[in-house]
């Protein structure tokens, strides 16, 4: 299997990750606020993904990509370029593995996503964000050391082990006794949104899922709209660094296209607000780009009265200094 | 009933408030770091407390207390006396049944919880905690108003709920596949720790049970070890408010005699530490008071190298800007 290994995930590829990935990823809580519910009139479920080994829900992913490689493939080593929590994702499970892992990180990451991927034994090389292509630079790395690249979102095994927490949501929420009205999720390239989508539409087929994405990092919003893959101003900046992909990718919104029932676009300061309402309500620490489906509920742009309604926060990867600077602010 | 009512709570009392509680109470996540878990060289699991309704474990003593009150009782009303926690337990279970509540909160109170006693249409009135006995005037509105004092700690049916977060862990551990060697709780009137132990010694015979408490109001592991009633220093402060009470309780000290292993007490900048950690390793908001039991495994008062070891975080309610200093200074 080798990165070019390209077909659209399924239910049964998603129940199949949930087996590999057992026992060493985390079943992370489906949190509810009584307080939260009652001030929105509905019932909200946050599926609590900053929870999850590395901070976010990408290790799911990344261990299930990387556990599949052959023997002389884990000898040469995993190549990925990451804005920081693939890039723990991915050298986490590597050192669970054994596997050597060479990490693309932007220049400007949050200084916890580096260090803590370098805690997980990852080696960092750093990029420009807005002026270097890091698929370029990742693929010659690749060459140079024969290893494998493993991108963040265009790869059906990554797609299948981000869907996992879908799977969860969908027994989580059994479990709570709540007959779901809809799903929401973080979409940045559209991996965590289309596994959970896969997940969700398969094991609850009437349940409309969303994408949720900083206003002008909005591509898939509007793809979905337009049909085709549309692309965000270069010279456009948020806050939630972990959702700033250029595009949607291709694999991404071949499935999303077909699964999602549409998206939401949230501003920087709605993200502080909601990770400000993690904080007070919740108990919970999330990252601007992981607290963006809350957002969409609390700003009402996505009115939950009288329904039941599960989020994903995606992450909580959060420097201390911006943590503080939000709350602060807010 | 009233507040006369007194004798030792069994696991079957205990038992009884999971039932009263039951989809009333958060049946709050037991957590598990892999990261924390590889640095501490055991197996760490933490009861989620600030993920419980109102904040903190204090709604399930309530609850169970108050839901018990006869018709006459419910209309006179209730009273109470708390630095917060039990403030807001009060208000919101009092609330939810429909009941008055007055609570007596000292006048040095975190901001976040007088703000949500309010919230949860508890009428406050404030005392000064080193130089007012908030027993005698407790008392004194009572019979003003033929309300029924909830005490925080001095009453089975307040003990008996809080042990029903004990009774999570037992079940919560077992579903994990862990088996206990320890559980840690904070102790302030002794309450908490008192029903978590009378849950976990029913329900796991060989388990031990400890207290954690702030230095200089280690009451209880002093009470313990000369068995009989200690008191704290009233010059003594801590940054932990939760945890202020100024000796054991007689209830609770004649049960945590009989059940606990011993007592720990950890330090202001351990607590803060421990908070820190909660921070940026679980992602989870706890307070000064909350933190302490965690505080006593990561500062290695108890090492738990090779074992399974279960903590409860007490709560989470902790001004905005008392966080930021913690976490800036730590």
């Amino acid at each position: 299997m080798t990165s070019s290994t390209r077909f659209e995930p399924t239910l049964a590829d998603v129940e199949d990750a949930a087996r590999r990935i057992a026992g060493t990823a985390v079943r992370t809580p489906l949190l509810e606020s009584p307080v939260l519910n009652a001030r929105l009139g509905g019932r909200l479920l946050i599926k609590a993904e900053p929870m999850q080994r590395t901070g976010s829900f990408k290790f799911r992913g990344a261990y299930n990509r990387i556990s599949r490689l052959d023997d002389a493939q884990k000898k040469r080593g995993v190549v990925t370029y990451s804005s920081g929590n693939h890039a723990q994702g991915v050298a986490a499970a590597a050192q669970m593995l054994g596997i050597p892992a060479v990490i693309l990180m932007p220049a400007d990451a949050p200084a916890i996503k580096v260090r803590n991927t370098k805690t997980y034994g990852g080696e960092v090389v750093h990029f420009d964000r807005y002026t270097e292509n890091r698929e370029a630079r990742g693929q010659a790395i690749c060459e140079q050391r024969g290893a494998v690249l493993v991108p963040p979102y265009e790869d059906p095994y990554i797609i299948a082990g981000q869907g996992t927490g879908g799977l969860e949501i969908a027994a989580q929420a059994a479990e709570a006794g709540a007959t779901l009205d809809a799903v929401l999720a973080p979409c940045g390239g559209g991996g965590l949104v289309a596994g959970v989508a896969t997940a969700i539409r398969g094991k609850l087929p009437n349940v409309p899922v969303y994408a949720v994405e900083p206003e002008k990092f909005d591509d898939t919003t509007r793809s979905l709209k337009s049909g085709k893959l549309e692309s965000n101003d270069p010279a456009a900046r948020s806050i939630c660094d972990a959702l700033l992909a250029p595009t949607p990718g291709d694999l991404t919104f071949s499935l999303n296209r077909k699964l999602l029932a549409g998206g939401i676009a949230v501003s920087d300061d709605e993200a502080k607000r909601a990770m400000a309402t993690a904080f007070g309500d919740l108990k919970l620490v999330v990252e601007p780009g992981g607290a963006v489906a809350l957002a969409a509920v609390l700003s009402g742009k996505f009115p939950i009265k009288g329904k039941t309604v599960a989020i994903v926060c995606s992450g909580g990867n959060v420097d201390t200094e911006q943590f503080i600077a939000v709350l602060g602010t807010v």
